[in-house]
């Protein structure tokens, strides 16, 4: 596996080199590789059309860097691997479970709720979190006003209840990119967070 | 039915007013107006959240506003209403159906598409075209080579088949959007297309 | 779509001519066809088995043909466009849509039913009516007792309850028939009842 | 099991006692008894609504008293029991069971075909034939051309396809309404065929 | 049915003969024969792989031979019977059916549960015990605390918990092994316990 | 995470301690922890009921503790994660998952192979070695005769075929009793086989 030649191809589509993107893209990666060490995949494997690029990260960061009180951003993290664990997803289940794993400082979380977040050590308003969010994705049409009560009663604000629906919608476009591409989690994603922050 | 007290909510979340918008979302609304002759509450409906409103339409023009030989803007619109009827999404449904409608020059495919697009009136091709995209929609893992081939031999090029598959994504997100806050279509998509231009 | 050479066969079953069919069928076909202006094609494509068309319709009319004071006509034609829309039938969704949009004097509802009746306009009582009619369209076998008194405390007699599970049963075998021969639903049906009856 | 306070209801609705029967359905009934001993429970379960009663049994017997080169009157029951089987009808596998046990005369191939019909031993048109009406039980919008091919190469004439699918679609209703109104099996069509015609 | 030619294998592997076996199998299998009257085939088409076959029906007895205040081996049986319809397991309904017939001295009670349990006449506990053996067969990470407070509350001690979903647990195991291998039930089971003991 | 008052139960049900058990459990225990560091979870879980601790693992052993030119040790451990994955079995898929990265030697594959097999990097006969064993786990009266075609023209021996089988039926009775009595895997096991074997 770890011969050149046996490198999985990073998408189905085209793969611009990073040299040719355009300066917004570019830095922005820059910053990304610059703080994790590599340039995810999905950074390069959507490149290749940079206005979709553009909205998609830009949809991201508006959900996903951002905390309230009761909507912290390892609960986000744990929002998309319980999620894309519903659509079989390998690139998000991996990348954002190694986030899990950094942001909730705790190794094994995210695989206890990749496979089976029902039985996963978390607090009564996380299940209450995902068990909506992941409704979301499978089952949209099923969720009603009932829902919407129970996650208030968690403790979530109506900017929380949002933000856990969109996060939940937003993975649903970004698993089935990543199906329709088929772009493999970078090798590194498989291990961080894993031993302790030395 | 036509009572102001009757009519349903935009939302379940905040609404804001027309004049309260940032500029470039008043102004892309008035743009939009003016040429439907009234405001689709969708664009109402997100606009309190400004960054992902302009995430969500510079996402969506990139792949509605568009045309190849191969794919035209009422085939990007029959996988919208194709892909939101399996989601059971009503907004998309009627919305989209009015579009079909429109650009199809046809009164009856929306519909005809929406319950049953397998006996539909439509060529090898679209058959090719809703087929995988659902496969997508509906079973993500699923997808595999081989539905890159067919796609290819039914004469979609590249470009279009990044199209086809990112629709059904972005549609991914577009319906769980509109069930999470459980939007209503305008009533007057529903008519819209189906009588004569006269 | 208006051309001649382009109208879809009735049926994958041979179609008698209207002048060839029993005295009883061409007498019902003919006040059929003054009352609505047409003949709907299922008449047409079940006749030529006159046998299997006399029992379908008698029991059509017994259980469509009537009123009570809980379970309007109207209500009727809702569990036929949200039990045949489960079953993705193409010609009861749109003929039964035109008579919801006739016999409710509602433009929309029949559109808001057949995509996602748990967000449409109705009243408590018919939620319950269309739940479990709909239960018993797609798991049969989940219909248990506590179903019956919640249609009871819904105020439904029990003529309505009996009438309830055989309008829900009846468009099974209708809807699998309309699929088996692949009738189409008359043009004219998609538009009636959407503008204002002048 | 045997006592009387134990035996369970006919119906969730009401009963009418033979005597106060329309004289038609009174003699239908009475030609039953006679002919098998006991009056199937479906026969008095539905009979207090007359005209559905008649539809119903008109409808059935057009279908079921019938026999063609390729499809016999035991192949008509196996399409029920299979098909009744995938819908947990209790009433329509153990009285149609009664009747393949009779009509194949083989005690076994009833219960085979029940529990898992692929496995039983059938002809290869007996397969095709229950493989789409199965398919149109349970997934009706599936059944396209290319199953109408396959069935007409197995030897199937368009009569009997019109039969198969329709016998399919007659018990779709049938089973519902046995669900609705919980009617059980008699007693005596449980051994019925068991043992060799002495 | 009844020539040689005609009786079906044993397995799609292959089938030693009795006096082939190491002598603890065949002794266990002599002894089943007297008691039986005959050598049910699972214990033949197993006989090949001795060291699984011993762990098997170890496994096996010390489930099924058993009995509690709460817990009857009629009722172990019931598990195995409505677990094994559900995986549509041909041997096992069969097999098991007769050993419910003859363990509950009810000639109905296996038919019925195999089809429809719901309806079938059971006390309240039997009830309980099989929603929730059978929900760890067909969704088992759906089994929560809440499942095991039901049982208690039903009146089964700790031990009878475990072997409530020990049983529903080794019947995945001989379910898949009797789909896999393709082991009809000998004929004889059919009728066992059908008629009055005499 | 890290405090003892907040490890889980290793069950629901009791779990004996290590100086109490039955002398062969005890030697069996004592040789998996030399081999492993610790013991695995589930060999305590298990343990309050000897007679079948010994026909699991006796069972198990004659599976997996076993190669054949076709079917390796590693491929064994594949098929139990990718079966137990499809069951959302946490402790199968961690501690299988770290057997598939020791004896593949390769930190990735099971991570890839649990949340989407299709795309992971295998051999043909790997992909029909899984795709046939999940069938028997997911759906197992689908399993034909052309299933076992597929698998010997794939290379694999009739002994290897029952083996791929038998896997697939133990782990869904292994992984039903780790649900049923909720057993975690040991914390060792998320890291093992993940860093280079030094």
């Amino acid at each position: 596996m770890s011969e050149p030649s046996q490198v999985p191809p990073l998408s189905r589509f085209p793969v611009p080199d990073l040299e040719e993107l355009p300066t917004d893209l570019a830095e922005r990666i820059a910053e990304v590789a610059d703080k994790s060490g590599f340039v995810p995949n999905i950074f390069r494997a959507l490149a290749w059309r940079p206005v979709e690029w553009r909205a998609f990260f830009a949809y991201h960061d508006a959900l996903m860097d951002k905390e309230s009180p009761a909507l912290s951003k390892a609960d986000r993290e744990l929002i998309v691997v319980v999620t894309s664990a519903a659509n079989d997803c390998l690139y998000c289940v991996v990348a954002h479970g190694a986030i899990v794993r950094i942001r909730a400082r705790d190794p094994l979380l995210a695989d206890q709720v990749a496979v089976d977040w029902r039985k996963a050590p978390l607090t009564a308003a996380q299940r209450v979190m995902l068990e909506v969010a992941l409704l979301l994705t499978v089952d949209p049409v099923a969720v009603g006003d009932e829902h919407f009560a129970v996650l208030a009663e968690a403790g979530f604000s109506q900017e929380d209840i949002w933000d856990i629906g969109s996060i939940s919608a937003l993975f649903a476009l970004s698993n089935r990119l990543a199906h329709w591409a088929a772009v493999p989690p970078n090798d590194e994603f498989y291990l961080l967070g894993r031993v302790a922050r030395e």
